[in-house]
């Protein structure tokens, strides 16, 4: 049961229905990095939010993000699973796998991101903006993470319920669908 | 020296300017946590944001938001070292105490924060809104601490730098005052 007393929908959606203006530039920020246009795709990214994700035993962020790549990466599960659990043998690029040890380093704490972490990436292709990104989709998901955990909002245990509601959100993106929903397709 | 080609600005202000795109969503959210209408006092938000900054060890953001709070409280600037060091023993109100509990064990897990917790907090007159907003604070500064640290940006060494800027920030709000100045008031 959550610590306090939130609109009745999982994850981050209470607390956020909860409290709508900070909901809405939290939502701007994750769409912004997410789905805006970038050199690394929808499916990288959402990669990395759920790679932090796990590694912060989030089971809300991981679980929804992870449906979110897999939606995203032609439905392919097991690679969203290897990608949680062992990156460096995953099937992702070279560049990709470097990004996932500086995000996992800034999960831990910032300062043990090195130069040598940067110089890795940047040579295996990564542009400030890559490595920029990276640094902040890890923050950010450390952020929610802890707000979704904070507040012990509660998680469905259907797998079917995160694979279609990421449809639904690689489709409209997190803020339109985000809101209130009029039917309960929660 | 920054991980990543960076405008040259202290601390977030140097990533922030980098991607504006970024900065929007992320400046309106601190501006509603910590400056918007609120039945914790202005002084009282920079103090939780100052605490967890200290405790995730982030030295630009415990020394810009701890300016900022010994602003807000009367220039105060014992009071905001004592909290970061020994709030249960510092001059706040006992409700503050076990909000910063909560904040600090949301900084280190969400999932550390109990219902004893809250319920301490809530006997203390802490307020749904008062806990919901304890705790996304904590979290965007779990954030910002990380965004700031993971692309080693730099942070001033003089403490008027951060009185000054504490002022300006005071006065005119985040998103307003982190836009690259017309003159070098940095």
């Amino acid at each position: 049961m959550p610590h306090i007393n939130l609109p009745d929908l999982p994850g981050i959606r209470g607390p956020m229905a909860f409290r709508p203006e900070t909901a809405k530039p939290l939502n701007e920020l994750v769409d912004v990095l997410l789905r805006g246009p970038h050199s690394l795709t929808p499916g990288e990214r959402e990669l990395i939010a759920t790679f932090v994700s796990a590694h912060n035993d989030c089971r809300y962020c991981q679980t929804i993000h992870g449906a979110v790549a897999a939606h995203h990466l032609g439905g392919n599960e097991d690679l969203v699973v290897q990608v949680k659990h062992d990156p460096e043998r995953a099937a992702i690029s070279e560049k990709l796998k470097a990004l996932l040890v500086i995000a996992g380093k800034t999960a831990e704490s910032g300062r043990l991101v090195t130069a040598d972490d940067v110089e890795r990436a940047r040579r295996l292709g990564a542009t400030d903006l890559e490595i920029h990104d990276t640094v902040l989709i890890a923050a950010v998901f450390c952020m929610c993470n802890r707000y979704v955990d904070g507040l012990a909002t509660w998680a469905p245990d259907d797998p079917d319920f995160y694979r279609q509601r990421a449809a639904l959100v690689a489709q409209n993106g997190y803020a339109a669908s985000t809101l209130p929903p009029a039917d309960s397709s929660r």
